[in-house]
């Protein structure tokens, strides 16, 4: 059971009103980062006033002062009064998460929450009335075929990626160390997007061979757009709901139980026990409810997030590890990382 | 200087996903109150399951369950599991503030928040871009007339008036008591809206006569929708820009300079002093920046606030010190309250 919050709040509600401001805050640190102040702020030899950020960035010089000086307040930004002027300056948190050229640069997630999730959210309501996502009010699509919704466009498909690498980008290291994964010589990551995951655990693991299975189109514009020189993994097109699942000795399902419901889950599974090889396993990634469904507040936010934007939920370790034990699968490891997601590991 | 965020935060940045998290929260609580969650659970003698509130609301039973769970998590709403079964039930604060019966609610704040600001800040990129408010954008309304767009329909209206009634129902107390008003026998409220801050001086000062004066449209809403029997205040119709500004002792502005362009306000303040009775005065209530413009944070974002929705913004105390005074205003006196909306009066 939940602490309450303190009594004092009864005298005057601070934390209430911090909530009510959450949406402020967040779309204050999506927006900077849309007009590029952080790159800006990295980039610069020094430090910069509003007039000289307003100028490079072609905003108004009002507006970003203002903006300015709420990131200051939130401490993302620093800022130094000479003579009468504030000139700002970028923080180490800023330039490594906020920047996009830093390499765990989040500025592909903050895009997709501001442009996609951010709207969505306004229509919490409908969602939580009518018990489904809220594709078709907030962008005119059915709300059955959800990721005919996010793939609606080249250029949606491409920030729906960045917010899957951008996820394994800082929480992918922590997944594919969770178990020992040594034994598993032929891994495939099934609806691996970008493959920032997939190359996580080739590095951990460089004698194994990865494979990322995604959508065709999928697979082209990871190859576009987020392919690496001397890559360590390998793409392949397919379909691992319709078509085949290709044999290995690992596959990969990270955040994709969350969107489906269970009936649709337990195919999957099933489908990937017969094509495992014996011996073999599946490696979930997700973000894991407590037992009891009271916390981590987090995952109870992406749960409701999985509401309003497709047909899935979050669950606690039993629903997983009931759903792999029901599709044949046996010895189920949870491992509960502390960030984001978490691992679970079946063997057949 | 804002103290950085913590370096623990460069190995992870928990509270930059917080912040990212924040506008789902805020979501959540305001979809809650516009579900009517507060209000059924104040009502109900008993916890209730989430089944009982899906049938009582006309929601899905799992929307209402997953956004149950996450008021859980941030401790407005307690729970308690009865043989695998979990019963929802009210806390002290949402039964203060968020239930729409309670005389300290704030449901109709949270309602403006989630109707109309919300959406407003979607465009937020666009405001510090053009450095001008979105209700073009946003409600396909022109950007200039700011009062045209917040009074768009007597609904707008309607909760226009709400949002500044719920403010001053939480901080209208501070403000009439920051200084000592017993000497000022007639007050008018200038913009003063439902009359919620009026019927607090009332209530404080009972030997003086207090008068709100705003437009016709304003003053016929909070006749017909915020009168109180044995009102304790009288409402004038009237345009305080426009037209005449009756005699008084002391006049209250209250969240009105923060809408306007430093002219206007200048404007607006002469022809106060001009009708006000010698020894008289002007009370503003506004939320005070600090003098170096780090802070308050909640300031800073209303501020930033006020540049998506009107053509003002925040200000520090000498700006208001130096607006008086160039209006013919002296012995101006600052008091900040500790919580929202702060106050200060200036002589004639």
């Amino acid at each position: 059971m939940a602490e309450h919050l303190s009594q004092s709040e009864l005298d005057y509600p601070f934390k209430l009103l911090e909530y009510f401001n959450g949406f402020r805050i967040s779309k204050a640190i999506f927006s900077a980062c849309e007009l590029g102040v952080f790159d800006l702020l990295l980039q610069s030899q020094k430090p910069m006033s509003a007039v000289e950020v307003a100028q490079k960035l072609g905003t108004s010089e009002d507006g970003i002062e203002r903006l300015l000086d709420v990131l200051v307040a939130i401490e993302i930004v620093d800022v130094e009064v000479v003579q009468g002027t504030a000139f700002y300056s970028s923080t180490d948190v800023a330039n490594l998460y906020l920047a996009k050229t830093s390499p765990k640069s989040l500025h592909d997630l903050i895009i997709y929450n501001s442009q996609t999730i951010y709207p969505l959210w306004n229509n919490l309501v409908d969602a939580v009335r009518e018990g489904k996502n809220q594709n078709e009010k907030t962008f005119g699509l059915p709300s059955e075929e959800i990721f005919s919704a996010i793939y609606r466009s080249e250029e949606e498909m491409l920030k729906f990626m960045g917010l899957m690498n951008s996820t394994w980008v800082i929480d992918g290291h922590d997944i594919v160390t969770a178990f020992d994964l040594t034994n598993f010589k032929t891994v495939i990551d099934l609806g691996g997007c970008s493959g920032a995951l997939a190359r996580e655990l080739a590095k951990e693991y460089p004698s194994s061979t990865v494979t990322v299975l995604d959508l065709p189109a999928v697979v082209q514009t990871a190859q576009q757009h987020f392919a690496q020189q001397d890559d360590t993994i390998c793409f392949q097109e397919g379909d691992f709901f319709e078509g085949e699942i290709p044999p290995a000795d690992l596959y990969i399902l990270a955040r994709i139980i969350h969107d489906w419901k269970e009936e649709k889950n337990l195919k999957l599974l099933k489908k990937i026990h017969t094509a495992c090889h014996p011996g073999g396993g599946v490696l979930i990634a997700e973000a894991l409810l407590f037992e009891n469904s009271r916390g981590p507040t987090m995952v109870q936010m992406f749960s409701l997030n999985m509401l309003v934007q497709t047909e899935g939920k979050e669950h606690p370790p039993s629903h997983y590890t009931h759903l792999l034990t029901e599709a044949g699968f046996r010895d189920v490891q949870v491992c509960r990382t502390g960030k984001s997601y978490d691992a679970i590991l079946a063997l057949k």
